[in-house]
């Protein structure tokens, strides 16, 4: 059997919003997982909803530029919010997939169940919980902001579910494209 | 009295959607409207949502690089549709407003009742109505596909109602920023 994920592998979470887009990135090599980064894009106070949108993919750029990440993790939605929140969600969430996939980076979805559970053992887990167990998981120094904390859970949970979605992905590819060291996991969508 | 917008100004209308974005350029010259361009992106079969708003910024940043507009118009969209739909379509609405934003024009929305105000003198028109007025005021050979006559719409909206417009705004605008020539337009959002 083949042995997949040796070397290190980047994966960038964003936790996209229309005011604030927490980011993290971590690094799996084997079993391991650490962190390297995160952070939140702010928008400057006044701007218009085309700048500050403007403004989240010019700070995913720069993230993906400065951390190189090779997947890209954002919370998959379902339709459980208002229309008018699911509109404005929309907008960040669309600029943050469009950024990823820009940039060549392979982009998978996990819904905020299998994020939290993943991170927590818990699949309802308050926010609270996620970024104290974000926090611990990443034996980080201080708590990160709770949309950074959440785009941290987001890359953790995919580089928890990784291996085995990937193994799986592999023996779903065509035989051509089976041959690199690199991970390619592809969520149906 | 200072007269505005005698240069050519070029302005891009935008219809975005997820399988179909159209776009239309249309110059305005004094009292005239020209069409420039017109057409519309669409992703790859098969494409993942993310691959398809990255191929939607990537058609918008080779249209306003090919025509150079100075103004982007997006419909303005209200909570009247389903969660799912609102969705969906705030994806490709973020990506056309960032990558509008981020090329550095300035971004104006109308609501699809002034568009079609604006162009065919009723506020409720059908969509065929508004394309082929849209034929007619461009005097176009053909029809434009109904994504791209709904963009050379809004562009059309913007150009019939920015002088006055931009009279208003530049009356706002501070005294240092009043002395070009350019139009500027920004709508309160």
């Amino acid at each position: 059997m083949r042995v997949l994920a040796q070397r290190p592998h980047r994966i960038l979470g964003i936790d996209p919003g229309s005011s604030v887009t927490g980011f993290g990135v971590v690094e799996r090599c084997g079993g391991r997982v650490r962190h390297v980064a995160h952070g939140t894009l702010r928008a400057a106070r006044g701007a218009s909803l085309a700048e500050r949108l403007a403004s989240i993919q010019a700070g995913l750029v720069r993230a993906i530029a400065e951390h190189r990440p090779e997947v890209a993790v954002v919370e998959r939605v379902f339709a459980g919010r208002s229309v008018r929140s699911a509109l404005v969600l929309g907008h960040a969430r669309g600029v943050a997939l469009a950024t990823a996939a820009a940039a060549g980076l392979t982009v998978c979805e996990y819904t905020a169940p299998e994020i939290k559970l993943a991170v927590t053992g818990a699949g309802a887990a308050e926010k609270r919980q996620v970024q104290a167990m974000v926090e611990r998981l990443l034996s980080l120094d201080a708590a990160p902001a709770l949309d950074a904390a959440d785009a941290l859970a987001a890359a953790l949970c995919h580089a928890h579910r990784g291996p085995l979605a990937a193994f799986a992905s592999a023996r779903r590819e065509p035989r051509s494209r089976r041959g690199g060291g690199r991970l390619v996991v592809r969520r149906a969508r």
